[in-house]
């Protein structure tokens, strides 16, 4: 019999560290944190079986990934998940063949996330289910601008901050059961391993209309983002970043390369707009903003290029 | 096939109302929240099989009692989840066989159950999943003090604010097929829609040295109490409020109405210590901290009564 749940939760307690501003945290009630300024608040599930399968990777690495998840949208609104008045929330449902060893790299995971990323775990839920759950809720604060999905406007390039798809090849790799083949060692790692681009947050505050992470997939988030501006977006297909090792290996997993990179979630990178392209070597123009809705993928003469079925929908299939 | 995630999105966002304070919400990547002093943050899933199943209430009634669950929490701290700077999150992992009927069930739970504590849906998560999971993030503000459970000195009083068990007998009642059953109703009423004890949240930030709600047992969470505050409570068993009823439908149902009123969890009242009795009538005297730990019932010549096994525990069973 594992552990009790309290007695879990102590391991949390002292796993995550010290109680945070000013004394109160794990094993209350509720957190009690000090903001100063405005709140970003978001919440991320990670469902086995949906999300994840539990031989992809480590429950180390896989609670490690279900944060960064969580955390990226906050990087996508420009703002910060470290110090005062940011922290997680950790709500883990977890199913009866969850060992106490098990629960520890989870744990250890979560931790490892957190210290990452500057954060504090402030609290959370433990339940049991018959389905394991990783439910991250992230408190992070605004930068100097707060950025959402509603300012786009005709004449603002797009650019993204990373080639997409490479997530996608990885979990095609590991679905295949070639994740151990070396050429696909770096995609696997992508999709196990993501990072919120937490890195480049002060830059959407300070130049993005708009912005919105690649969770669902290129043209998906895309759409998000042009729905939510009353705009359309136009992308260069040949301004895509991509690589051979791209190419090579989905076409090794009997995938399309383009189809992957314009439908791939699971990124984790950032796309933006802004009136002009970004300074830094991490942003790619990949298109611009015009009147109109949706989005379109156009090639080099300015021809619609067909497109495949969008992202990922948890309802559609 | 059910509407897409985003379909279902947008009618989550048409139903919660507008985006909040001052323009960002559902359907972006997080919510903009601006609160003033000390926010209070926790989340509380609601699994179904563990904390309910679907036939023991309407969806639109399971919705708003995973909500209330835990706004619970807040009411413990003292605080308020009512106005500025406070909201809720709703992840929600949702089985293929949740009609677009019975999704909107769980909304107009959800909206009903924001509306009553005075609160708005900022944001959330919806998954696929082969479990129904309501997992409730809710951010609060504090009161004119934040209680947590560390506070109990020995000399102070415990007092509840109801009595404890109702919920339970019901619970009972519904697994085993007497929830029709008329004597039941008031019962099975109290685990259908709890209500989180907001409305006492003043007294407790006014006067009590420790709090805790009433979510597993008031043997275990008195218990959470005293070891938070490295205290111990002496409950007088003869003070604990019941009813004729009470011990009718717990005997009626082959129970022991004691073990009920001790371990039956998710009443979602308070319990309190303090140096003087509340004086509203809400609150009832049952007990005083004392040195030491742990938690002791006793008669009222004083002698140890002995008492049943703890309440709930995730993974004791």
């Amino acid at each position: 019999m594992p552990r009790s749940e309290f007695g879990r939760i102590a391991t949390l307690a002292g796993m995550f560290g010290a109680p945070p501003e000013p004394d109160v945290g794990i094993g209350d009630d509720a957190a009690v944190l000090h903001p100063s300024g405005a709140v970003l608040a978001t919440v991320d599930a990670s469902v086995e079986g949906v999300h994840f399968r539990r031989g992809f990777a480590s429950l180390d690495v896989l609670s490690q990934r279900a944060i960064e998840a969580a955390a990226s949208d906050i990087a996508a609104m420009g703002g910060t998940v470290a110090g005062v008045g940011c922290g997680l929330l950790l709500a883990w449902t977890l199913p009866a063949d969850i060992s106490d060893d098990a629960f520890e790299s989870l744990a250890i995971g979560a931790r490892r996330a957190a210290d990452r990323l500057g954060t504090t775990i402030v609290g959370g839920n433990l339940s049991s289910a018959p389905t394991l759950t990783l439910t991250t809720t992230v408190l992070g604060r605004a930068g100097v601008r707060t950025v959402s999905r509603r300012g786009a406007r005709p004449g603002d390039v797009v650019a993204i901050s990373g080639a997409p798809g490479r997530a996608a090849v990885g979990l095609h790799a590991l679905l295949q059961g070639r994740a151990d083949d070396a050429t696909m060692a770096d995609f696997v790692a992508r999709w196990r391993s993501p990072r919120a681009r937490l890195d480049l947050a002060r830059d959407v505050a300070q130049t993005a209309t708009a912005a919105v992470d690649l969770s669902d997939g290129l043209l998906q988030d895309a759409g998000h983002l042009a729905d939510a501006s009353g705009c359309r977006l136009r992308l260069r297909g040949s301004a895509l970043p991509s690589s051979r090792a791209l190419h090579a290996c989905a076409r090794a997993l009997g995938l399309q390369p383009e189809a992957l990179m314009l439908s791939g979630g699971e990124d984790y990178e950032l796309l933006i707009t802004s009136p002009r392209p970004p300074d830094r070597g991490a942003w790619i123009v990949i298109g611009e903003v015009l009147d109109g809705r949706g989005v379109e993928v156009v090639d080099d003469e300015g021809r619609l290029v067909p497109t495949p079925a969008q992202g990922w929908d948890h309802f559609a299939r």
